[in-house]
């Protein structure tokens, strides 16, 4: 009964699942980043036709690929403490939420510049409601999850509901990313898109990449082989106090 | 041990489930259809402008609707026999396939009719790659899980990829169709559009639908309660073939 506890192996498949959703994410950034300094000019906050590009590459970044990672931490850190792979998930979260709002910032500011209508696309809807009830999710999952005090039962009924609605709100964040897409080339290639112009193209295969991360990434977390194993997730859950108050005496 | 077998209760809630993306799905087909007759002119076959018409209509009704209504039988039919249930799943598929097709050919002619260039766009490509999978994924499902012949060993791993990718295809179609609105609002009302025109609005509204019709219907298959229970699944699987051999015998 001395010694760490056996670690649970990792299933077969996990890591090339994780590790094609890593490569998919980054390349999703690479390209973002490519198509804006390529064929938008590249990026500075202080110009409003600039300050427009921090928009799309901080709105992958945060509300693609970093809330993507956060949901995969469960399947990656599998026989870290509970608590700590908890903290790891709202972290992500957190700097996906920072991340995002300096892009809606950019984009607010930028059409204040230049004196563009707000709020009035689908695009904008759909991203608006993915931003407020993706902080709403992450409000509510502190105060529950972290935070001491929710009772054990509300926990448990809630968790599921978060589960749901964290893998929803991805897919409608990766959505929201192809009619932002679509949205910037109708605007700016509109003549040159249907003669299939390079930046067209170049930005077409930027959205399957999107959508290719969002079916890797969501494969790996349906995966029923692939979940943590709820035995050890139990007795860390019930045992989280337990070991809180364990960790500061001595062995 | 006389008398029909137990009839297993349908969870709390599940009725409401359905109910709810019945409601949505039956009002994104009527808003569909208001949209195109009260601002684009209606359908008709035969003219170009209108034969464009039929596409979204019938995409909708096709790759949206009944695409979600094949994915639902299972949650629904939790008492009907496993081989019933499955050919249901295949016809509803099959109907959204022929529908959808419909609206393939309305687009293609279309365009054609107008010079118009196809498949440039990013909606034009993830529609393509949604129904091409969409037609593969009906095929195996066929072969593999209607007609006898495959083993129990290859269906029983093919059967995970089958209902991760079906939740994927309906997914991915429901993307589409709102890159398929906002294509349709940009290229039609672009000058109005920016000041929340009533179509702008109507459309807009149309494409929350779509995302609640999604949410409503994945968040019905992903209950883990509500699943169809496995005992009973199992017991159909295995049982499929003496079933068949006894339905004609006298009772």
């Amino acid at each position: 009964m001395e010694g760490p506890p056996a670690q649970a192996p990792s299933p077969r498949g996990l890591a090339y699942g994780v590790a094609a959703s890593q490569v998919l994410g980054l390349a999703v950034i690479t390209m973002t980043g490519a198509w804006l300094g390529q064929y938008r000019g590249g990026l500075a906050w202080a110009s409003a036709e600039l300050q427009f590009n921090v928009h799309p590459l901080c709105m992958v970044l945060g509300m693609v690929f970093l809330q993507g990672d956060a949901l995969l931490v469960y399947r990656v850190f599998r026989n870290e403490s509970k608590r700590s792979t908890k903290v790891l998930h709202g972290l992500l979260h957190a700097l996906a939420l920072i991340v995002a709002l300096v892009g809606l910032v950019a984009v607010f500011q930028s059409h204040r510049k230049k004196g563009i209508q707000d709020m009035y696309s689908l695009h904008s809807w759909c991203g608006m409601a993915a931003f407020a009830f993706y902080f709403v999710q992450w409000l509510l999952g502190v105060c529950l999850f972290l935070f001491p005090g929710a009772s054990f039962a509300l926990r448990s009924k809630y968790k599921p509901q978060h589960v749901f609605l964290g893998g929803f709100l991805l897919t409608l964040s990766i959505a929201t990313a192809l009619l932002g897409i679509l949205e910037l080339l109708l605007f700016r290639i509109k003549e040159s898109y249907d003669s299939f112009a390079p930046e067209g193209v170049l930005a077409n295969v930027l959205g399957l990449l999107l959508v290719a991360f969002g079916a890797v990434v969501g494969y790996v977390l349906t995966r029923e082989e692939w979940k943590r194993p709820p035995m050890a997730e139990e007795t860390a859950l019930s045992m989280d106090f337990k070991h809180l108050a364990e960790e500061g005496s001595p062995r």
